[in-house]
């Protein structure tokens, strides 16, 4: 068997509505959790651009060579300012052309007569592009090269991620624990820093403040690919909230 | 009177928490529409990014070039991982140091006894750095040269935000002006496209799906700096609408 690897990808988000502050992103924390979940894949970066061809073309050549993944949700609708599909074309320099399968996909769910020019665009993509499936408006997202494509609403997204499975390579889970500490970081940031040292390699230990009914706590948030290590870890931690006393917050 | 011109920024969450997709972020949405209200200032990219030092340092180098603001959130805590003081300190190569009112501000706010070297830490900062007070929990965020530094936790960041107003010049205001009609985006893409030809040079026409008790519809979102075209728009909109004897849905 071959040993799985780190695997990586970045979060393209391209669209006006979210940058200005009218619509508040959903898509990142799904796509997120579903890849590490499912397929042991973790997003290290994410961006999010305007509707702006030059952006998308200048952000899918940095970023498709810097991950083994890239994302984009957005701007593969019927409209003007749906400029996804023609902007990656450019950025790989292929063809920007109908998809025939995706052609043959829309003109049967929306009907011959009802198969206008607004929707006929939907079928356009990279000429090298590979179908990734929409059980909930039909309209396909696609696979060029390491970039998925797929639509910016997120119910429609959410019916389409299954489908993204079979074009990606797993990876390394990874594992993550959380300890909710009803104390304030300062109390504790020393004795976080030994442990994260001691563990450097293996572990990432976050501490991350809370608020819940009027009281303050921590969330100290380990996460490892090697669960061992990371029993390790909350030994440690364990140890450390006996000495100083802290309540723990059982949710 | 100095004519205002257009001004831009650029938004950097530093955080794990954020990737992992353990956290839902809130702060993009609230600087953005804030900016954009209060000052005239327009965000235009957005990036996410773990904490790493390098990462930290090569985005804030490129995006304090390119934007005339940057944001950026997390980091500045009293624990290990908060590491963006001293990577902003290195991306511009200035020393990374003790602020003497911030130490002050921090000293007075915990007491001498209590005052450990967790909350220390949090008074270190670029040597250059002016202070963005914090009314709800003493530590402040900071300006370096044009980046402004604030913390992750939503509550506490949107009680600083007023306290960056003095460190911004002030641009054009972007207008916004939304219709939710009950279509589909295809029924309306051709007109929307001739639309926004028309005004292309002063307004941004975008639309965006929705879903409401069951049904679908479009919001068609207008965007200018200019109120006049808005309304030239919206006239020219209306006329669509009328023709097309499309619903329009009043919240």
């Amino acid at each position: 068997m071959k040993k799985k690897k780190k695997v990586n990808a970045a979060i393209l988000i391209i669209g006006n509505e979210i940058l200005s502050g009218r619509t508040q992103d959903k898509n990142i924390a799904f796509i997120s959790n579903w890849l590490n979940l499912n397929c042991g894949i973790e997003v290290t970066e994410v961006r999010i651009i305007p509707d702006v061809e030059k952006k998308i073309i200048k952000n899918i050549r940095t970023l498709s060579k810097e991950f083994n993944y890239v994302f984009t949700t957005g701007g593969i609708g019927p409209t003007h300012d749906d400029i996804t599909a023609q902007s990656i074309s450019k950025a790989f320099r292929v063809k920007y052309d109908f998809h025939k399968e995706a052609y043959k996909i829309l003109e049967k769910y929306y009907g011959k007569k009802k198969f206008n020019d607004g929707r006929k665009k939907m079928a356009k993509m990279p000429a090298i592009a590979k179908l990734i499936y929409n059980p909930s408006s039909a309209a396909p997202g696609f696979v060029t090269k390491n970039v998925l494509s797929l639509p910016g609403v997120p119910s429609i997204l959410n019916s389409m991620i299954e489908n993204c499975k079979r074009f990606l390579v797993k990876g390394l889970k990874v594992h993550s624990k959380t300890v909710n500490l009803y104390t304030v970081e300062s109390n504790i940031s020393k004795e976080l820093e030994i442990l994260q040292k001691k563990y450097k390699k293996f572990v990432d230990v976050g501490s991350y403040p809370f608020f819940r009914l009027g009281k303050i706590g921590v969330s100290v948030v380990s996460r490892s690919t090697s669960k061992i290590k990371l029993s390790k870890v909350h030994k440690d931690l364990n140890k450390i909230i006996k000495i100083k006393k802290i309540k723990i917050l059982k949710i």
